[in-house]
């Protein structure tokens, strides 16, 4: 790939704006984890993968500001970090899981000075990181094993490197089987309002010479209806128990036109995505985001103002659309409640 | 209401500049057929029923530019003005219908003299556009009757009176349900790549004061999942024998998602936009319309430059996803190929 989503480098935090792509190709340095929570929650990085991986970094740069003379008030600090990077963006849970691991590497090497666990917690954030891109490669291998040959590819939102460390979840799949020769095309959902598909899947698609046309999102049902579709990528930004998926609104809708169309519905995502502590997707939380993003585009309104707005930012895809959950560690379908425990049992 | 959409002044025809509501209310004029012709393509003047009375407008101002000595010459220029402004839109069918009908009435009055035909083509004219209102009211009165107390009612695109001569097809039922007191409120599809919706339909049922929220399109099939549309109400371009339906791009994912989540999808047109000379929508042609529709909104480019583009402008709905198809005549249900020829039966 030939762009870095993000990355840590003497001890500041780049990010690619993905605000402004694809018009200006644009990398911002973070030095504080006050400035990485406001770039999550105003979408400079996005997708559930990544923004655990800014999470993490956030709380790295967050160690290295606190001033403390024991633990336990190096540590106080360090959740009050966690907790303003933990209040910018509710749905994907890969943001409160790499919260989660960072706690537990400072708790661990509680009995160290805070130079080491400072050292300790940026080697880990850089390990998510690291991490996160080998998973998406495994990701990859495994969903191109349920790609057909010259099979056209629908996918939603960007679940690609800029929604990662890199190669991407559902763009991991397409980049997995463009790579293993089977002659594969993409159409990318424009995905309103934010328009991740449009600005953020066009682009790197076309940036690894990979075939990709665009449509509105309304266009989907109509071309898999018209037999132009041979099957659905999506990634996920929380799994619940029982297979139920939150992802990028309009997700929801994909998944019922490809079943009433008999197209196989394919979420990929790692298994950080998985919060097996909900029941059902009932029980996750959906953002709702400012009405401006529906109303104007590229800061052009194109709604009379005032205009009441909804604007959900995810919806919740129950399990009996998805034809198979596609991780790192295997493909899961059927009962998910049982196959998703197992993949995570010990 | 407080504009109008379409209509003969001094010979001269106006129109509200549809491209550029809602920012502005812009009131265009024409003087020739071929500026009309150019109003339609260009969708200056959009909605099946609109495009109908445009183009007998139309024929009526290119009947007073022909200089003719017989009628034979006469007619003939006339078919060459029905010609070009029926090359404007393939899908809606209200435009060759409106066109079919000039003609019939310069052929009934072969026998007159020159201005006094061109004098019953601008009355026949004047008579589509003054029809087509009280046929809107006729469709809203029998549509009304369908909607229960305090619905919330789904539309996409703009089927409303900047889609006809005044009142509308899919909000000529909206409004007959409001001024009933039936306490209703509608969610508007932003019906990209357009954007009827968030510029037409927000803009007009605001100057109605009919309460309205706008949502992407792709939320749509969220909110009905969530229990919270009560039904759907849309227009139709085309209507073939088989109730199949022609509309705008994205209606066919809004109908196959209500019946997913068992909500009433209708759909409100005018008799002009049956043709039973179709057996099923299969054969109604589909326009493709430019690739900058989708690349860029108001003139800002919101995707990679040269990227592949796919941009059909309306979809089909087969008929067994439609609840039922109110016209003027009364509402049909069940077997629309028999409901439908009785409509029309003399």
């Amino acid at each position: 790939m030939s762009f870095r989503t993000i990355e840590w480098r003497d001890n500041k935090v780049i990010m690619i704006d993905q605000t402004r792509l694809p018009a200006e190709e644009v990398y911002l340095t973070y030095e504080d984890y006050q400035g990485v929570a406001e770039a999550i929650r105003g979408m400079v990085v996005r997708g559930a993968p990544a923004i655990g991986v800014a999470a993490a970094m956030g709380v790295a740069l967050g160690a290295r500001e606190i001033i403390a003379d024991t633990f336990d008030s190096f540590y106080r600090q360090l959740e009050n970090v966690c907790e303003v990077i933990g209040r910018t963006r509710p749905t994907a849970v890969n943001l409160f899981w790499a919260i989660e691991r960072m706690k537990r590497v400072a708790q661990k090497h509680r009995e160290l000075n805070l130079p080491s666990i400072r050292e300790l917690l940026k080697a880990e954030a850089i390990a998510i990181e690291t991490e996160d891109l080998a998973i998406c490669k495994e990701i990859g291998r495994n969903g191109a094993a349920l790609i057909k040959e010259g099979s056209t590819i629908l996918t939603h939102c960007n679940a690609g490197g800029l929604a990662t460390a890199g190669y991407g979840t559902a763009l991991g799949v397409i980049r997995a089987a463009h790579e293993a020769g089977k002659g594969i095309r993409v159409i990318a959902d424009e995905t309103r309002p934010w328009l991740q598909g449009a600005r953020l899947t066009a682009w790197e698609l076309m940036k690894d010479s990979i075939p990709v046309t665009l449509i509105s999102d309304n266009m989907a049902g109509w071309l898999m209806r018209k037999g132009e579709i041979q099957c659905c990528v999506v990634g996920a930004d929380r799994i619940a128990a029982n297979g139920d998926t939150a992802n990028k609104i309009g997700t929801y809708s994909v998944a019922v036109l490809a079943k009433e169309n008999r197209i196989p519905f394919y979420v990929a995502a790692p298994i950080s995505t998985l919060d097996l502590s909900l029941k059902s997707g009932d029980q996750i939380p959906i953002e709702e985001r400012p009405s401006t993003e529906v109303t104007a585009i590229q800061g052009v309104p194109i709604a009379p103002e005032g205009v009441k707005v909804r604007n959900p930012a995810f919806d919740v895809t129950p399990a009996k659309y998805i034809t198979a959950i596609i991780t790192e560690r295997g493909v899961v379908r059927g009962d998910y409640e049982e196959g998703l425990a197992a993949l995570v049992r010990p």
